[in-house]
């Protein structure tokens, strides 16, 4: 069984590292969001890409869920001290890992093959695909301005009141290289609990993406990132608020109904089943809450067995 | 007094550590080799620059004579991990440095300008100069082949037999914003203790800073590097062998009696004296061997003084 995953950053990274538990981890291939990339000091950051990355090859910090554990924080503190306004934390092993891809960029790599290489070398064995190899960052229209996402999540820690959400240079971009592959070959295609808006909004905006999410004979499923009207990390509550959708799981599966076959729902919002049958989904209702490794394997089979 | 100063890595860095310890340090203003630069992961590497800078702001490394004092590789242990040759020793809060020069030329500034931009950061009161704002890589031609400068010295131990010298690039580079104004204006220039091929041979070699020390009205004085017929650290002696000069100090300042007014001569070196007074030098013998500070700033005020 061959599945796609498409994913943002920390939710879909512990899912995928239940999944890669129960199934063949080179059987996932992973289709990630770059929207939330920037660039800083110079050097393409790519957030969720690294996440996932991390996560899979066991290195991550397991406090923050992003970033490598023990690492340090030296360069840091001396771009500090040369002027650099460092408002967002890139300890010295991840760093690495910046100024290798910046690097290969330079040297007419594609962001793709980048990726691919650093999760080899990580040991990674689930195929990691950039949405797109383009550079779209994610703006954040809010009340204090037009902010990059990382800027409003990280500087600003989702304070602003968000208006609307913009995918910059998105009509430019294609899919990367194997994305288009991944959507069409795969058994079943799972949309990771992941920000609706923010992390996975940017992949089905790469023109091309949603029509063939859409056309695949794959099974799709989505898994919900809200339970009881509240979101376990991040702002998606306070986005589907703000942008004028239902707070709830049924606002999520409202978003994918056009392409998702299969809506995974927290046991805790069994009301909201027959509210997102009637938009023409399946529904399963399982718990989607990941605190322990057990909890990420559970809801990978069962999700498995359903697709 | 106004001094400038010619100068490549750590001989240079160890003077001009005495002369800011003798002489207002504003009234210091240095023009450093940039023919050891190289790209390394993407980032533009100034050995001599930085060499310079760390020693003038009190935080280099004081066994290794370059570097940082006290500094951690983790960055580049986590890209050797990701199949980079790490050959070049670089530190967490090196590569800081490394980082924003890199980010500031991607911004437009000039290498001159980041150049200011940093030694200000650390605290350096002297100004300094990049001798060119152009990528101007200094060639080492050897029995291996042609080697870029770092390669030969650092990667290879300067094994390799010295066949010829070559600056890549020079003839297009000009001198850096402030070079013609400080060799002009000054007092006195000093060509530091450095090697005369790759630390101050690119400095001659572009275009224009040869004549300007020529025309200059500063006196001109040369401190040897060469004692005893050796140098006390690095290939000088080897490369005036090899590049068929006299492997003496007596061989050093035939390279410069055209532009030098004065040579500093090792005492050990005493019987040289007439040889390059022949040369039409005039030659002051003293202790030019810096072990403590007391020797460097000994060297620095009995140079002044004949300055």
């Amino acid at each position: 069984m061959k599945i796609t995953a498409l994913a943002g950053g920390i939710g879909a990274s512990k899912f995928l590292a239940g999944l890669a538990r129960v199934m063949p981890p080179e059987d996932i291939t992973i289709i990630a969001n770059t929207g939330d990339d920037m660039e800083m000091f110079g050097l393409r950051i790519c957030p969720d890409i690294d996440t996932i990355t991390y996560t899979l090859s066991g290195v991550v910090n397991q406090q923050t869920g992003w970033g490598i554990e023990g690492d340090t924080f030296e360069c840091l503190r001396s771009l500090a001290r040369l002027g650099e306004d460092v408002w967002f934390n890139l300890g010295d092993r991840d760093l690495a890992t910046h100024i290798y891809r910046t690097n290969q960029l330079k040297r007419g790599k594609t962001l793709a093959q980048a990726t691919d290489d650093i999760r080899r070398s990580l040991g990674v064995r689930s195929p990691i695909l950039p949405m797109a190899d383009a550079y779209t960052p994610t703006r954040v229209i809010t009340d204090e301005g037009d902010l990059h996402l990382q800027e409003y999540f990280v500087r600003r820690r989702c304070q602003p009141s968000v208006k609307a959400i913009r995918y910059e240079n998105i009509e430019r971009a294609l899919p990367a290289r194997g994305v288009e592959q991944a959507i069409l070959d795969a058994d079943c295609v799972i949309v990771c609990p992941s920000n609706p808006f923010i992390s996975i909004g940017p992949i089905l905006a790469v023109p091309g993406i949603r029509d063939l999410l859409r056309r695949t004979k794959a099974k799709v499923a989505a898994i919900t990132p809200v339970v009881a009207g509240r979101a376990l990390k991040g702002p998606t509550a306070d986005m589907l608020r703000s942008l004028g959708h239902e707070v709830s799981a049924a606002g999520v599966a409202r978003l994918y109904s056009d392409f998702v076959k299969l809506f995974v729902l927290d046991k805790a919002d069994i009301e909201l089943k027959q509210s997102i049958e009637q938009l023409g989904l399946r529904v399963a209702a399982m718990n989607t809450v990941m605190t322990t490794m057990e909890d990420k394997e559970n809801l990978a089979r069962r999700t498995l067995e359903l697709g």
